[in-house]
């Protein structure tokens, strides 16, 4: 017989990952079309998509709110800001419990922008009174950044708390909400959120290919002349959509008829309400069944997200994660490794087109690979 | 009888643009998947994808060459080039003769790099004797950048010839080669090219969502500490590339799984040479299709591509370009609007996946449409 991991199957394996995600077949066959970015067609499809976008979010652009595109990954996104919004004598301070968090830290220092890190433990969420007193004391901080998800861990940070101290204060708030947007319900007007990023293959279900940043305009025109970078010129990618229409430069095209589509499944499902309800579920499933297995959760319920989830490496030497993670993929099952550097651990994402019964059928496989691999069920834990 | 725009078509209108273009079902139906872009299935796909690029240029890694791919539009690779690879102290010479050398100026200047941009008229190649002159007498110029096919017009700039001149004074020669790299031969070795930039939704014919570099490695790791931008920074691409296997963030995977459909499809054609001749088929049906219409191109035909071509606007005052771009793509057909400033034009590109035939059909178009408009034909030039 043929090695059955070298045979094409008949399904894609599936993602249980923070994104890229397994999105529905639907949103993939949207990409079965070449549209001209120049084109007034997929203008009005752009256009429609940042519309949405804003509704997603509660917001309006007569309440002065801007959904603005950008291609490449989130990561580009958060950069555009930090690069287009922080004027020269601008300070940001980072509150960092994961490697998304040190990631900020990093785009500041290579943009020479003015910064101070406020480190949290990385089972941590950060503390509206840290913040408060920090604020307090460095007059010279303009602007605080903060992971609402930090799939580091999949811990949740207290947005709003952090938000209403940052205001009380009269800084600009940034959000990285990549992994959480559209799925955690997000007020922005008790967060006081001033930019929020998330991007197109995380909880709205489209695939890879640009970011996007909800913002308020006034603030945003308030940039002129402090991008440091022309790619990421957020400014100037904004002005360019409500002069023409169009991208400043080449969209990922296919990457947008697939959004299109997966904002109308996720408009199907009931908005922010419905996606996360599903999260939730596929969450407990997980808890539940991995409970069952003995493995143990890294956070404290009280500030795991259903995101992505974080366990413990058993203590059972003939464990391997390399062999678990292989085993896994060759029964169609493709889970995260860990990024903590001082814990062992690996990770479970619960997001994208994936329902409590993927999750159950996850646990059985995972079950059978701890068997094979001859550890004992239940694992044994430090 | 309803409206005929506005009842869905049985087939997608063909682009003739200089991209995002009209690509292959097959190279859409290869996005019908979703990967694990931490996946070591995906980190093969990405690794071969890099290796076939070099191919296609005639480079090898033996010989110190590496392909590196970054996620975003062509210009983010231009920019990335410039903002990794330009120490503080240097100094850039961009020759510019439409807007994409304007566009590398204008990165320049955002990323505070010193610079001097040379301009020839838009329908006038850059002189490499005007080249030899300027890094005689202006010694602080570390590189000297250029378009190859500056789509503005479709001319091309003496890449071989301007290169032997910033060889000869040592200096490091950067080459956009957005539109022709696959499609025009380049000879790495005879050129004396150090970093040449494409894009995936050009004459491979993929579909956009990143762009790559072709850069000699040891220049490369020369640039350590000059990035002014995380998201931007090719080297740290790159070392993530050779660490991992695995793009530093998010890659847009289903352009990836596109692209190597699209460089399968590429080396079936007979690799650049096949893929020339096509484009340049296509050409000599533009021009001939044209020519019988009356319709002028912009160019002399001893600096004209065969990638993208600029005709005059006809002098009929009953001719418009909006009506005539709107009518055409009521027929399926999408042209591309003159980007010159002083000169009407429109432009059709010749790339992608289209045949004689196509372009055919497209000046039988342009035909009726004229009618319609009630222009006489051939069309009065001014």
């Amino acid at each position: 017989m043929i090695e059955p991991a070298s045979l094409p199957k008949a399904k894609d394996k599936l993602l249980f990952t923070p994104g890229p995600l397994t999105t529905s077949l639907s949103v993939k066959q949207a990409m079965l079309h070449d549209a001209g970015s120049w084109h007034f067609e997929f203008n009005t499809l752009v256009a429609g998509v940042r519309e949405r976008l804003l509704s997603l979010a509660g917001l309006t652009r007569e309440a002065g709110w801007e959904a603005v595109l950008l291609q490449g990954s989130g990561t580009f996104g958060v950069e555009a800001v930090f690069q287009t919004c922080v004027p020269p004598t601008g300070k940001v301070a980072v509150l960092a419990n994961g490697a998304y968090g040190e990631r900020m830290v990093q785009m500041l220092r290579y943009a020479k922008i003015a910064h101070t890190a406020v480190r949290a433990a990385e089972d941590t969420p950060h503390d509206p009174e840290d913040l408060d007193e920090l604020l307090g004391k460095d007059q010279e901080v303009t602007h605080v950044a903060v992971v609402h998800c930090e799939t580091t861990t999949g811990i949740l940070n207290p947005i709003e708390a952090l938000g209403r101290i940052t205001q009380t204060h009269r800084r600009i708030y940034v959000v990285d909400a990549m992994s959480s947007f559209g799925a955690i319900p997000i007020d922005f007007a008790r967060c006081g959120v001033d930019f929020l990023i998330s991007s197109a293959n995380k909880c709205v279900e489209g695939v890879p290919g640009f970011s996007f940043v909800l913002c308020r305009r006034a603030l945003l025109m308030k940039c002129e002349g402090y991008a440091r970078s022309l790619s990421l010129d957020l400014l100037g990618q904004f002005k360019t959509f409500e002069k023409t229409g169009q991208f400043r430069y080449t969209p990922p095209t296919h990457a947008l008829l697939a959004f299109e589509q997966a904002l109308s499944e996720f408009e199907l499902e009931g908005g922010v309400a419905g996606r996360g309800d599903r999260y939730h579920h596929n969450h407990q499933a997980l808890l539940a069944g991995m409970g069952e297995l003995g493995f143990q959760p890294y956070l404290d319920a009280a500030v795991q997200s259903y995101i992505i989830t974080a366990f413990h490496t058993p203590a059972d030497p003939r464990f391997s994660f390399d062999a678990f993670y292989r085993k896994l993929s060759d029964r169609g099952y493709i889970i995260y490794p860990g990024k903590l550097t001082e814990v062992d651990t690996f990770r479970i994402g619960t997001i994208g087109r994936l329902f409590p019964a993927d999750i159950e059928q996850l646990v059985q496989a995972i079950r059978a690979v701890l068997s094979e691999m001859g550890c004992a069920v239940p694992v044994a834990m430090r």
